[in-house]
């Protein structure tokens, strides 16, 4: 669709909003056309949140996880075991974990995968902050990569695990099997593989 | 997913974007990340985008399609035919039929359809709008109802032809069948039916 009949400074707002991820010319110019006109959208109040949010949130010095402090809350909070780092693709995952209250160590975001087919080498990402910081901190014994259990996510945990080889410290990967309530009939070879193999007695 | 592990301007700018069409908490976090942290994305550029679009951009006091000025580029175009009005139910219609070149009248968008299941009625859309315009404005013969083949789309356009039943205009609606390229052995069965009773001779 051509999206030539329409003023320029839609033309414009449809460009920078089709720049966003997952988000083409269409849904950029509905996007756009809610934002101007729907009474339930406040375009000016949308702006502002924009600006605070860019204005205000950084990563946190230790672990990467978005925050508008030098450290965030996780990071401050004493009560957690600091002997586990859970390192995850983005902050996004940190929430996740959080809101299952299943992990009580501290965190580490890389903000990326090592990918070499998109060109993402490991001084991209997070990589160097992590090593350095499992090596200073005497308090860490265990290293959980918790990465997607995709190509890219494994390409990385093999990656942790290997330079972290000489050091005192545990490389641990989240376990893969069925997912609950997985039905064996439509799992995939993979799944189903690692779900025999990592068998455990009942 | 709870949201509760991110900082205050973050969760600000997740629940305005979550405002917006089909975009859920989620999506809403990942576009907010993307607008922090994504090197292709400014965010500063976005929201200027969004407040000057907001600031310049008003409805044609003609067809009320999106324009700077009072007036749209299309209506100030005389060359194109004055007899036949196009109703549409949004912008982005107007520049689907424009970018077929298929069609050289003029437009009325009505900004919305007749749907008493969602609480439109009538007078919330640009109807009565569109009725004082045709009745007028003396060079029209044709309104053409191109609003969605729906049912509140058709509603709409039985609506119009109704209140305009004593003027000495024609009301027409965009024809209704098979798509090119359209496989009977998928089409509905109200397609079909529209496609037998409109057959045409070759």
């Amino acid at each position: 669709m051509s999206i030539k009949g329409y003023p320029k400074s839609m033309l414009k707002l449809v460009a920078e909003l089709s720049k966003l991820p997952s988000v083409g010319h269409k849904s950029a110019a509905r996007l756009a056309y809610s934002l101007l006109l729907s009474e339930k959208i406040d375009a000016r109040t949308l702006a502002s949140a924009i600006l605070n949010a860019k204005e205000n949130i950084k990563l946190c010095s230790k672990c990467f996880h978005l925050s508008e402090e030098e450290f965030c809350d996780l990071c401050l909070n004493t009560s957690r075991d600091a002997s586990l780092v859970c390192v995850v693709d983005k902050p996004a995952d940190v929430l996740a974990l959080e809101a299952s209250g299943v992990f009580s160590g501290y965190y580490h975001v890389l903000h990326g995968l090592w990918s070499p087919l998109r060109g993402v080498s490991p001084d991209k990402i997070k990589l160097r902050e992590l090593f350095n910081r499992v090596r200073e901190d005497s308090q860490v014994k265990e290293i959980l990569v918790a990465t997607p259990t995709t190509v890219e996510g494994d390409a990385t945990a093999l990656f942790i695990s290997q330079e972290l080889e000489g050091d005192n410290l545990t490389v641990t990967r989240i376990a893969q099997g069925l997912p609950k309530g997985g039905e064996l009939e439509y799992a995939d070879v993979m799944t189903l593989s690692y779900a025999i193999s990592g068998r455990k007695a009942i």
